[in-house]
């Protein structure tokens, strides 16, 4: 609870009483590795900020293939957007690689929210406009020609994430074999 | 300017007075083919609304390869973003592909509207989660193994922009030869 307020007085400053009617707005649910916060096929319910733990948003393509959308750790906001703006059954998968907490807020709340503080309106665009430079830089990183390219511009923007997350999985998020991963790995050690 | 406030108010509705103050927000301007609204290297000033003509973002890589992020057309934001918002300088380029006119917003002038009006932090965050969706879909595309899904995809997508767009500049932003996009198209004629 304390994380969230934390969390959202890092953008904008709130009263006790302010925190205490946003956070009835959300609930707060512990999260296991290999669990999944949505699941293909399902409605999208929640947006969720992470309290704690390691989480991968990816989609199955017609081939069988898995391709990791984004990674998402403490402070980071995550959902199958598509489906939760739209308010369409998930095409993705959010799944817990490390074990932690999130809280989780409906559209109609976040509508909510936002209407009924001018200054949440403004929390909630801080993010997004975070958020779709973050997607910019992704897009960037996948039309980078090289590996080892693709390597330095992930390592340079989430240094953290790299020791914490099973290299297979950077390797999908990369669009790299885990061989060459792997000898990128040990020539920036 | 009249462009410029039926955008608005397809998201929200505006008095005459607002408006009026709204517009000096704004500065106008016709725009060629060919001409560029963004230079990397240059401060970016300004987030552009087309009104009219075709333009694509872009970067060059340090092999000097050409890569799009995005096209505009009537009623799209552009602009570097990562520049604008963090305020570096460009890392892109802005270009048009076919004349037209856009309406020019500084960040200073957009984080004033958005603090004096709750219905323009409302619009723009709106804006800003549409921008998001299309991010997440473009990095769908991007990963999407065959370039006949990119396509496929992005015909779905843009039907309007495909035939507005010189074949070469598809070619690159789908990132496959100019060979294989043709038969695309004769495929799909």
């Amino acid at each position: 609870m304390n994380r969230l307020r934390e969390h959202i007085e890092e953008i904008i400053s709130l009263t006790d009483e302010e925190f205490d009617y946003i956070k009835t707005f959300f609930t707060f649910k512990n999260v296991r590795k290999n669990q999944f916060l949505v699941h293909e096929g399902d409605e999208v319910k929640f947006e969720f900020l992470t309290l704690d733990g390691i989480y991968k948003v990816f989609y199955i393509d017609q081939n069988g293939k898995e391709h990791i959308l984004q990674f998402a750790k403490k402070d980071w906001w995550m959902t199958d957007y598509i489906g939760f703006f739209k308010e369409k059954n998930a095409t993705m998968f959010v799944e817990c690689l490390q074990d932690g907490a999130v809280a989780c807020l409906t559209l109609e709340g976040r509508e909510k929210l936002a209407s009924e503080f001018h200054k949440m309106e403004y929390f909630f665009r801080t993010k997004l406009t975070n958020g779709y430079i973050a997607l910019q830089q992704r897009i960037i990183l996948l039309l980078s020609s090289t590996p080892q390219q693709r390597y330095e511009e992930f390592s340079k923007l989430y240094p953290d994430l790299i020791s914490q997350i099973p290299k297979k999985y950077v390797a999908e998020y990369l669009g790299v074999s885990r061989e060459t991963l792997s000898r990128l790995y040990s020539n920036n050690k």
